[in-house]
């Protein structure tokens, strides 16, 4: 059994991107500029948004946090979006999730400059993505086709059950574990809240990826040996005996399932470490492409 | 057994929106007007872009075929595609594809409007589609959705194996399936070329949408009783006894196959005539749009 370790990955491919950022400096170049809107004071997307902008400090990219008030309407939150897509400083830039209850999401994405979102949400960059085209993929699915192609998980002809059609997890990942490359080329089953025989099929996968956000869900009869496990649920367990009142954790069984994987990432240090590199690694490509 | 019978559908399809035009007609609202570009003389593509053309003018709807030769630039079909995107008249257009060697067929797909693009190929439609939101989508998975719609089947919670990767078919049925909605919510597994183990997938299927183009590939011994077969294949087999020169096959061995199927698609008379009805559902849905 090896661990998939996302966060020495992750900590690689930053340092991967700190050297091509000082070698930016070194030629004169305008380093990657990555902007962050947050609206109002949700703790979990201050603590993101936070951890978002550290990172860009620490690999010598330039960042700008803008954090509006809670009440901000959703013109104006469109007039602060368009300026970021007009602003030729900026390279890329997040909207954080999620938005007030007021404005309208889906109005907001569709307004981002599909060459500045760095996110992968808008509906362009997630075509090309599905059609295979070069665009931003989102950083949870990409950072799992990383993680793979980075420990030489053979993913060719292999079965890969996907649980959760999410639009930021579940459903791009199948899309892009079933496309040409490697990794790739596997044969994909995408399961979800309808699905009636899961364990079934989890028993005939040689590669698992969980994408529920139910704690412990997938336990270790339902799957076979030599599984390659992918966790991507992360819940916050309430837990008085922690100084923080919570622990974290998978929807996997860990203790148990790990003894009959392969692979498998841990929670936390697995998939959620890789997704800041990959929004970092999309901010450099965005850089490029602008330049180019 | 029962047979989906496409052309009964799609002729349906089209009476029920020949009166719709004829009531814009009477409100003396402008008709809906699909434009089809044709770059050379390909016989096929003559054939389909022809066979378009009539089935507008059979409905009510206007129609120009824009037909360029052969030598044409990628730069004048650009120019083409301009003109159609700014021409307040087209609701909605196609640029049949192949395109000559020549020309970069990505590059012209991308620059038709995607509020034009009633084919649904433009990757924004794509991801709109992907991503569950209003959009075109492309006439063959729109049409097989439309056809387990009006027969009522089943697709609920039950297992459908796509075989085929396409962008133009695999691919968007696999997502459609397993989408939200009836027909969808289906635990759906995506084969193809790399695929290990397609029997033994099939076996399991409760429906199968074959889109693979080898004649009468998926015989009986693959699939289970009471299967629901959608067949998306369409090769001309070379024929001399035939008038002319060929017949038309479908990927599935309809003779043993349709024995074991629940539903089972005919080719020709299933998926094919779907196609041209759904693409003008798309021209129609454009002008309402438009409108609104």
């Amino acid at each position: 059994m090896e661990i998939l370790d996302g966060k020495k990955v992750s900590n690689q491919i930053k340092e991967e991107i700190t050297v091509e950022v000082a070698q930016m400096k070194e030629r004169g170049e305008k380093v990657p500029h990555l902007a962050a809107v947050l609206v109002g004071n949700d703790g979990a997307s201050l603590t993101y948004v936070g951890s978002k902008v550290r990172s860009c400090k620490k690999i010598g990219f330039e960042s700008t946090l803008i954090h509006l008030p809670e009440e901000t309407t959703e013109e104006d939150l469109l007039k602060q979006v368009h300026q970021l897509n007009n602003d030729p400083a900026i390279d890329g830039y997040i909207v954080q999730l999620p938005l007030p209850k007021h404005i309208d999401e889906e109005k907001v994405l569709m307004a981002v400059d599909p060459d500045k979102d760095v996110d992968g949400f808008h509906p362009t960059n997630f075509g090309k993505m599905a059609l295979d085209m070069e665009t931003f993929i989102s950083a949870t699915p990409f950072g799992i086709m990383e993680l793979l192609k980075r420990y030489k998980v053979d993913t060719e002809g292999k079965h890969t059950v996907v649980i959760g059609r999410s639009h930021i997890v579940g459903r791009p990942i199948s899309i892009l574990m079933s496309q040409k490359g490697n990794p790739g080329n596997s044969t994909v089953t995408l399961a979800h809240s309808r699905t009636k025989n899961l364990k079934e099929l989890t028993l005939q996968a040689d590669i698992v990826i969980s994408a529920l956000g139910v704690p412990k869900f997938l336990k270790a009869d339902m799957v076979k040996d030599g599984v390659t496990i992918i966790d991507v649920g992360i819940t916050r367990v309430p837990d008085e005996s922690k100084e923080k009142g919570y622990y974290i954790t998978g929807d996997v069984d860990f203790e148990n399932v790990s003894k009959k994987a392969s692979y498998i990432t841990p929670v936390p240090g697995g998939v959620g470490p890789m997704t800041i590199a990959m929004l970092l690694k999309n901010t450099l490509l965005a850089r490029e492409r602008h330049n180019a």
